[in-house]
């Protein structure tokens, strides 16, 4: 029987609820296939943040390096100022384990949703992969004479050619393995940033050239972001640098449904991967079984991907389109689902 | 009577045409209310620069702080490669000028087309002030070991004390001035970029207390592209940084109704300022007499508000509107309109 280590952060707010649920589906669909996963729960977030002013200790990012791979709830607290907790937890995990690929499908199930006209399933059904390490999300930059007249601010957006070109590189491959489209389109914004912009369009090229099968173009990220409400059908694969690629992947979350179903894969393609809904702790709906776990339980099946276990992600993937089309669900927002977020789970469950 | 100088730069492909129709509904409403615009036309843009090698000499940048206003049709040439005209000529004015507002209304017309469900003109009535002169646009950074395996690239996002205060006061009065719901949002990332976005926050509330009949909150920029598409309506005003500001005025942009009606105005308050439809040059439909002059001439409109001739501004508003209730343009898109490009400023100039 194969079996896998997984660290659990059931994290903050609604996080623990979602978890519980994806655990719920994750374990019935391994059942079926004879893969065993065992938990270890770590209570990193804001509520251990308050009360021992603790973090992610570097203890902990040891031993989150020997798991096959990291479950994830959500980070974030209404009595801890923004940035504190995201940045100590979230992004410390995702730099120091190098989980260079953010992969976010933007798919819409049957019977969701979505605030665009005339667009179904057929037409919103493409992936966005975010680099995950680089851009102005290194942290580089100061600040001046802060608080006087004369303040003077810096971030700097960095990337190297090996940050580029391993997104690159996995961002064709995957698209070579969804063989959908076979178009991997980058997004950037070249015609003002033309260094870091030059460098991703070169490599975005060369790249393409050991995938001769593989169409590449290219589109400055104000307008796919038009695109994306006017013409989801153009895409199949999207490429993007760590900035663009937050922006671009929360829009897709809303043109799939929102947060409820937007799942998450933080991926490091040589080592340890954590795999989150990307909607945040929303405090307001905790302990009250209102929220919806669909985006947990689909980034459960991303996490069974990762690891290989194709089998059980189909299966989670079926159940969640199934559940959906049997149109018990009806709607996807909170405490709007037309029944409780444990029933959502067993739910889907029971379909697996 | 009173009398305006504006230098007109009809660009490349179709912004010599949709100029065209820009100036013909400003003299129009400007006879109305007798007022007299003078226009000096400039050649600038890809069929001068290929045939010269010239793009914005820097004696017509001398000539150009002499007027009273610039109207710019469109910059962009299928024979040059991106970035150097959109740099040489329209950034380095917006720069140069020192510009720092981007002023993009979103405002839905009615019988216009929306993306997005279960929205209407009442729903989709906000603006977009986005900071013109800083951030990543200041094309601060560089490249080292270029073409090599080593290679570094950088680009510096910048913002000094001055360059966000002058933004946010401008946005503050706006909103006062606007009178609608009074409440101005900041567009951000505060919680990654804690340099930056730091000051921005700061200043935010710092500015507000100047003006404490208008509320103030906050959002990231990420989740602001989910809820224009979802809740537009809870937008009056955001102010955000020149990047960000590139991205979600284009999101805008398309659920007013797409580039055909767009409207941009790159505003030095104290100075000399320069209107322009957001769309490009639009090669393909160059000459044929399909392309939407309507951004362009809304745009006309905002000049004429900016000037403070707010009676021929409200008469263009006023013309477009009416020409689009009378449902005789079909489409805003090009060569969908159900008329020719100078039938439409012949209609709105009818109306003024
Ligand atoms: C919480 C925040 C730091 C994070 C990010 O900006 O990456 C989030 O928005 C995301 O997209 O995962
Ligand atoms: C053409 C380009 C340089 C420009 C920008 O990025 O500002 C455009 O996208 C805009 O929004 O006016």
């Amino acid at each position: 029987m194969k079996s896998y280590k997984i660290a659990v952060i059931p994290g903050d707010g609604t996080g623990p609820e979602v978890i519980r649920e994806g655990i719920k589906v994750l374990d019935a669909a391994c059942q079926k296939y004879g893969v065993k996963l065992e938990y270890i729960h770590y209570d990193f977030g804001g509520a251990r943040y308050l009360k021992t002013g603790e973090l992610l200790p570097a203890s902990a990012l040891e031993e989150l390096r020997k798991f096959d791979a990291i479950f994830l709830g959500a980070i974030g607290h209404p009595d801890v100022k923004p940035g504190i907790l995201e940045k100590a937890i979230l992004l410390t995990i995702r730099f120091e384990l190098d989980q260079y690929i953010n992969l976010r499908p933007v798919k819409l199930y049957p019977n969701v949703y979505t605030p665009i006209k005339d667009k179904g399933p057929q037409e919103i059904d493409f992936v966005i992969i975010r680099e995950n390490t680089g851009s102005i999300y290194t942290g580089i930059g100061g600040t001046v004479a802060k608080g006087t007249p004369d303040e003077v601010t810096t971030q700097v957006m960095l990337y190297t050619r090996k940050m580029v070109e391993r997104c690159e590189r996995y961002a064709y491959q995957y698209t070579q393995k969804r063989n959908k489209r076979n178009t991997l389109t980058l997004a950037h914004k070249t015609n003002v940033l033309t260094e870091c912009g030059d460098l991703w369009m070169r490599v975005h090229e060369e790249v393409g050239k050991e995938y001769p099968n593989i169409k590449h173009d290219y589109a400055n990220v104000d307008a796919v972001t038009m695109w994306m409400i006017k013409n989801p059908e153009w895409f199949d694969v999207i490429v993007t640098e760590n900035m663009f690629g937050d922006i671009i992947t929360d829009l897709g979350a809303m043109i799939q449904g929102g947060m409820g179903i937007a799942a998450g894969g933080n991926i490091n393609p040589e080592g340890v991967s954590m795999f989150e809904p990307i909607g945040g702790s929303a405090p307001k709906y905790t302990g009250k079984n209102m929220i919806n776990p669909l985006a947990a339980i689909c980034s459960g099946g991303m996490m069974m991907e990762t690891l290989g276990e194709e089998r059980v992600a189909r299966a989670i993937d079926m159940a969640v389109h199934t559940a959906l089309e049997s149109g018990k669900i009806v709607s996807l927002a909170a405490g709007q689902m037309g029944m409780g977020t444990a029933e959502v789970g067993d739910l889907v469950a029971s379909l697996v």
